[in-house]
């Protein structure tokens, strides 16, 4: 038996940096964790309440294969209020997290073979689904002109090599936190259109915005797929709840194939996450704290030496630039947590190519926490 | 935007017969419901406590990618019970449902464009999942000669048209419930390897046996795929919790694919799933009532003129033989239930080929239901 060449993936570095965080917090070393990507905060508290009811309530058998129809339709309603578009819920698939999402896009959408373009830096799972499933990266390697988003001439430039069968944005992104405004949006989902590309939006981490809110990709488009999750703002990432706005001739089309790739997505779940969209005054203060943990990095990351930080728009990182203390940002970030107890994720992960002079730091956790983290890292940097 | 040729799915008729099924439920019918495949029973009363207990408790963020390490060690203390077998808790893969193990091995296992063979009669989630992989599908068809299992023979044929990089097969299976005894797998596991393909044992119905208990193929080589699940015997179809045993070699490759593909399985049901394995005395009431419903049904469903039935030694279904009675069981079906209002599912889901003159008979509702199901059934053929 081997592993196939499409399933052999490289490891993420940023595990190993938190087994070994996690190793040293075991010996009483307590470490400050911005090497995470989730949330410290649990499911809001009718999220939880609602799961409790229906456990006792509900024998939580499959649920339609597309989600819970109430919470579809609750979903839809969501995109009204915030983006001012209507989406019939029979337009969303419930998924198992955006991972399920991506799956199932990029499975439905993309005949074995085909190129998809993804911006580097990126979310590294993005690489590696499109590769389990058979499909070619084209890398888009984008930088501070473009706030390290794509753009209409990177995804022209990815088709001088081949077809172009689909490009993938994040916004806000991980790891840089930035944002497309309206216009750069619509740059990029009209040079699609033009050379018949199906753009994929990932929108994961909207409704963490620091100023003018994210908009989405429905604003400016149907013939596209919007993914997005409860993992981020809902701040459920261990319940495994995400959707996928498709066009409304595709939703039968991946209804079916959501049926056979997933059968439903966690029943449980479901009903907690449709809880969450209740649930606003809860998540704001969440993100009041990400907003006063931004606002305290911001401040006091330059005081340590590191200045250089993508423009973060949204979600909890910062990208920060380290080529001046380092060319090995794995070595960096191994002597950072063993000499100064600070965990970031190395810039490897999000970047292959140019990510050794980078890191990412998540500020997710508590406000307490980042300024401690903030301390030990003036200290350690500027003795 | 189109969708891709290995993403368009062939619809499940069985949806839609429950479709028709729900919706004259609602018009007051009460349809005896002997379409659906999973159990009318909620997950065990300690499954339930044990989430109840982790709602308040665990923020319940990302687990490992595999599973709670505690999970993966009762897995692997059950396979010492059960099977004699010492399974590492590395070995193990917790999954979401049964289907994300699919997923996952197939992808990680074959590369794009192999061959992997399957029974007919059998699941049609996994032609499909491994279409939207870009595998091959060969065709096994298996008949009661095999107990509608697949044998060396039909594994040898179907190397004939290319080379066969898998085979899968499930005992107790689905739709027939039939198993494979343990020289019948033993045959079939030493043909995969003489030829050279992955076997992938699917055990998704074991502990619902009604004779001797079902062999696990890990108790015959370390080498192969056990795929198996928390929704059947268990009784937690919507709460998607599955697993998987790999090769030790294999185990960091499925770890670090796993992690990309679904970055984990839902936390809150691993939590209840841990606590199912201490709920053999709920566990062994739910199957006490299976066995009941199915030794009426085994003495029922004659008398209604239904007496050419597959060896039902395991699962919950009655795979019956309708073509005395009908050559298109889709049809047969749709009048059964308007006239008899009794639910099952056309064959031709399971059997592209054949099924035409079969249906699948789920017996995992209540005695009472199944004894009016039979009832209805005998009125309906005899008048």
């Amino acid at each position: 038996m081997k592993i196939s060449s499409r399933g052999a993936v490289a490891p993420f570095i940023a595990m190993e940096v938190m087994a070994e965080a996690r190793a040293r917090d075991a010996t009483g070393a307590q470490v400050i964790h911005m090497e995470v990507g989730q949330p410290a905060t649990p499911a809001p508290r009718r999220a939880i309440e609602a799961a409790e009811r229906a456990l006792r309530a509900d024998p939580l058998g499959y649920t339609e294969a597309t989600g819970l129809p109430a919470l579809r339709e609750a979903i839809s309603a969501r995109y009204r209020v915030r983006h001012g578009v209507e989406v019939a819920p029979e337009r969303i698939v419930v998924t198992p997290g955006a991972s399920g999402a991506f799956l199932l896009a990029f499975s439905g959408l993309f005949e074995a073979g085909a190129r998809v373009a993804v911006a580097d830096p990126g979310y590294p799972a993005y690489r590696n689904i499109l590769r389990a499933l058979d499909l070619k990266v084209a890398r888009m390697e984008a930088g501070p002109e473009t706030r390290f988003q794509p753009d209409p001439q990177m995804v022209a430039n990815a088709g001088r090599l081949g077809p172009v069968a689909g490009v993938l944005a994040a916004s806000p992104a991980n790891p840089t936190g930035s944002m497309l405004d309206r216009d750069a949006l619509t740059d990029l989902v009209e040079e699609c259109q033009r050379v018949g590309a199906v753009f994929v939006s990932d929108e994961i981490y909207h409704g963490i915005e620091y100023g003018p809110p994210a908009p989405s990709a429905l604003e400016i488009s149907n013939d596209l797929i919007v993914v997005n999750s409860f993992s981020k703002y809902f701040s459920m990432t261990g319940w495994r709840v995400g959707w996928m706005v498709v066009p409304p001739e595709h939703a039968q089309a991946f209804e079916r194939l959501a049926q056979n790739l997933f059968i439903c997505p966690p029943h449980v779940s479901q009903v907690a996450a449709l809880a969450a969209l209740d649930a606003e005054e809860e998540l704001q203060a969440n993100l009041a704290v990400y907003a006063a943990n931004r606002a305290l990095l911001m401040e006091e990351m330059p005081k340590a030496g590191l200045d250089r930080i993508a423009p973060c728009d949204g979600a909890f990182y910062l990208w920060a630039d380290l080529s001046a203390l380092t060319d090995d940002s794995e070595a960096f970030c191994a002597r950072m947590l063993a000499e100064a107890g600070v965990a970031a994720a190395p810039g490897v992960d999000f970047d292959p190519v140019r990510g050794a002079g980078w890191a990412r730091f998540s500020f997710a956790g508590s406000t307490a926490d980042m300024r401690e983290g903030a301390r030990r890292l003036k200290s350690w940097l500027k003795g």
